[in-house]
């Protein structure tokens, strides 16, 4: 019989962040001071991104240590890849209910997994007692004048998206309801743990954004939403939008598991795909096939910036006609108390 | 009768802040995209500090708005004057329980009555449900080899404090004693109300840091307590120190409410000050006084660096002799079931 190793306090929690914490020639002084120093980037603008997960609100609460962290720093690098940024460094503080080590651990593993995977340092932050919330900061460069910015989008551009859309949002419908989809089959059960993984390690299209940076007009991350974030970008740059729900990348693990129309709903409301979702030149319809190959990234076009300040959309396949509708303007809105059509995790717990 | 206004959504909220958000010349792109743009200084390096306030556990839970969002930014500043840099930036991450539009002009004007103070521009950040908690990131420059680190104490160097201590630990104690203190006469209401003040609205030590940057040694911010954060800056540096409990520096409101033994612990170890402790060699010792006169800021000579590695405490006055004592390596440990002197808000929750 050995006795309990005694709880670690705060500052073996940041002793244990440190020790794992990987460098980069342009930190200064990393963890363990009052701030972190860092050599700026000559000729280069800095973009910074922050976005939190909370605990129930942004993951289910059956969520893995190690997928909470990965996806707290994913939704930031999506940040900066939709501003075509090249991320350097990022900043973490974590509220924790309690000093618990291995879930720690767990967490680095995810965190630190995606930071080595993009060459990002982890430089400062904070570890505190609190419910369960994750804050990151992501620090990038770019290009003067080459940040691909929401206010953007030229009427004539064409409406392109990465990957595919309604993964992420089919994935926690499932988490929520364990009984779905009623099919208990081994592909089915492989195509659901598919759809989880698309919302527990959302990929953030880091080499995308670069290399559309300076090339393509507007872009954004879609996290909110297709619809909501579309109308972010229509609102930024005073257009409309015709969007062909026909055009909709869509996974096999989605097309196997979810019905046609709610389908659709997901991939148009349902958020948290974090693809790159912009517009560009017809122009470039040809190098941007190309730049799909190269970088084994999906490119779909979806639809066309017009005149207007909405987006509508035709229920037809790419360049077809078809009925038209016009969504009211909504997304996933954390503070909606019914942010149809994807259930809240929240309220499975308020 | 009026019918009363819809709820805010998200974006409303996001919308109220960046109309109220400051620019500056360098900022090249504020709230509303992904990601800030933001211009670099040239020749200098970026200096950035990470701070989150969870309600119940750094601020007590009647807490007015206007003052969260003071002291969200402050110890943020604070932290950036204790690296000697000069503030430019931040961003905010707000976790807001419901979305409540009053609550949220009350917080922002205290948070950007600060930030005006000190130039920095609000530049992004994101809004979402969840436990009341407060994040933000500030953004500052230092001219490089100038920036105040912990590890640089050198054996001889006078240890220095500016402002007073233990004032915000004996607000916290009041806030959460309404009994205390006993005497209930306007000159004790008054000591209390200013107790209170320094708990709520600290100020952080900007002129002071950016004055003593490239002059003095080691600095930090006094947050976690006194002896606590002298322990980080001996550790770092691998130094240790004496320090005269009786050159601690007390504020009127402090005597007149708290005895003398509480009022030395809240002074060692009640944490919360946002003074900025620092290290410095004994020839500056004019200039420093000096320095003090100029900015308008009391600065107190407390101790002395030496072989060693631990703090020791001196029960007299300055550069006398007298009994010393060791304390124990803590301070104000937020995870610490029972962080002693100072009472935790945070157990009032739990």
């Amino acid at each position: 019989m050995h006795d309990a190793p005694p709880d670690p306090t705060e500052f073996d929690l940041i002793r244990r962040i440190r020790q794992r914490a990987a460098g980069r020639d342009d930190v200064v002084l990393g963890i363990g001071d009052d701030a972190a120093i860092l050599d700026a980037a000559p000729g280069r603008q800095l973009v910074v991104a922050m976005d939190t997960l909370n605990a129930g609100i942004h993951f289910p609460l059956d969520t893995a240590p190690a997928d909470i962290g990965w996806k707290a720093l994913a939704v930031n690098l999506s940040d900066l890849a939709a501003m075509g940024a090249e991320p350097a460094w990022c900043t973490l503080s974590l509220s924790l209910p309690e000093r618990d080590g291995p879930w720690l651990d767990g967490f680095l593993d995810g965190f630190l997994a995606l930071a080595a995977a993009h060459g990002v340092a982890l430089v400062g932050g904070d570890t505190t007692r609190g419910p369960l919330s994750v804050c990151v900061t992501a620090h990038g460069w770019v290009t003067p004048a080459a940040a691909l910015r929401r206010s953007a989008a030229c009427v004539g551009d064409d409406v392109w998206i990465s990957g595919s859309l309604g993964d992420a949002a089919a994935g926690l419908r499932f988490a929520l309801a364990p009984g779905e989809p009623a099919e208990d089959d081994e592909r089915t059960r492989a195509a659901v743990r598919g759809l989880r993984d698309r919302l527990d390690r959302p990929t953030p299209r880091v080499a995308l954004g670069r290399a559309l940076a300076g090339r393509v007009h507007a872009a954004i991350d879609v996290s909110d939403g297709l619809l909501a974030d579309l109308d972010h970008v229509c609102e930024a740059s005073g257009v409309g939008m015709r969007v062909w729900a026909g055009a909709l990348p869509c996974s096999p693990a989605l097309s196997e598991t979810v019905e046609a129309d709610l389908r659709r709903a997901l991939q148009l409301g349902g958020g948290d795909d974090y693809e790159l979702c912009f517009t560009a030149p017809t122009a470039l319809r040809d190098a941007l096939g190309e730049l799909s190959l190269a970088l084994a990234v999906p490119l779909s076009r979806i639809g066309t910036v017009g005149v207007g300040e909405r987006v509508r959309v035709i229920d037809a396949g790419l360049d077809q006609d078809g009925p038209e509708w016009v969504p009211p303007r909504r997304g996933y809105v954390h503070f909606d108390p019914d942010p149809d059509p994807t259930p809240d995790p929240a309220r499975e717990r308020d």
